[in-house]
């Protein structure tokens, strides 16, 4: 309690006192006790935008799929493994966030029956039935009390309009796309983004994830202020 | 060629100067793009037999699927993502190796056509067609001048029946099981082996995995040396 109020009397980033939710990494989606659908995202963007938002003044919480990186010093973070874990553990925290950024590459799909025991390989062929898993990002932008939120597109072509569509389609105060033909963007020091927000973009070039973190935050903060979804320190 | 000839000449370890090549870790296939169907593999197992064997005095080829893990001092690595690419690395070079220990979880099955580009989340369901990968292991077994060939059986119940199964079935030297039922064995720095051989075995009870590693490499030496594939130094 002191601790925080002193952070939030002493710390005048752009972001200060204010709480920030942010997902991170992968999801897995069990197969059976061994096998897993998976995707290439190393959290490493994540973790890069709540070091920068902490930076920044910013009271973090990150709930993080398995990743390989140490938790950003002064970030509280909650570790989930399926989207359904991180659907639960974000939809516990958003009530108290001002603002929300979906970096995490939340499975689409998640196995409809994980199987209880390792699955021999009798088959030559084996199906697997996949079933939708809830969209986090969505659900969260479409509550009446919506923090600023931000989402994360991957995109193997056709960049902006993907990303332009997904913004108006769920409702986000902003995305931030970026272009993964070829395994650009994951598990990669650097990164590009393109920044879209109703109405308006910008660019943000090639550099390194966590200077790329620092300018989407200050871009947040200033978007926020905008929109008047900044009125004044908290 | 100097520094091999001075290493043979001055190692005196229970594998010294043989050609050890070992496989390590997962392997991804892909679904599209961005996602794969991975599993639970560390490669910590995998890396500490490599680093037994090569402290043990032999001359160590890794075969790795992706970890997080930096190479053992003094083996050489070869880094691989799916199960055809493992398949690949491993036949170029078992014909110089001495001993073969498969340690890598590689995926039984593929999708049968990754897609090229990211799915979209149109469909409620999503239905994967995998086929089946070769099976190195049981290749590497059956080649006429195959090394002393050893095995790791990850099961989730009956380990002893199941592995003395697939021991007998791929015509291994050796097999090492362990149990990994509620994910026990994986991603863990403990573990617990049952090592078979024809008309033999022994349990290495549980110990962090760079002494069972030790304890392995040591019982292959052994082994070897009684099957009489051990005639002297190399």
């Amino acid at each position: 309690e002191l601790v925080a109020a002193l952070r939030e009397r002493f710390t005048d980033g752009p972001l200060a006192g204010r709480r920030v939710l942010i997902t991170a990494g992968p999801t897995r989606e069990p197969v059976d006790p061994v096998r897993f659908v998976g995707n290439r995202s190393s959290g490493r963007m994540g973790y890069a935008v709540a070091a920068a938002a902490a930076a920044a003044g910013a009271r973090v919480c990150l709930v993080s799929g398995p990743v390989a990186l140490p938790s950003p010093p002064g970030v509280e973070r909650v570790a989930v493994e399926t989207a359904l874990e991180m659907h639960a553990a974000v939809m516990e925290r958003v009530a108290q966030a001002e603002v929300f950024i979906s970096t995490a590459a939340v499975a689409d799909y998640r196995v409809a029956e994980p199987a209880l025991e390792k699955i021999k390989k009798r088959a030559d062929i084996l199906e697997l039935r996949l079933v939708r898993n809830p969209d986090i990002l969505a659900e969260v932008a479409a509550r009446p009390d919506a923090p600023f939120t931000v989402g994360f597109a991957a995109e193997t072509g056709d960049l902006e309009r993907h990303a332009r569509a997904k913004l108006e389609a769920k409702g986000l105060d902003m995305i931030a796309a970026n272009d993964v033909s070829a395994g650009r963007g994951f598990d990669a020091e650097e990164n590009a983004l393109e920044v879209l927000w109703p109405g308006g973009g910008t660019s943000l070039g090639r550099q390194p994830k966590t200077a790329l973190a620092r300018a989407l935050v200050a871009l947040v903060a200033r978007r926020m202020e905008a929109a008047g979804r900044n009125p004044g320190p908290a």
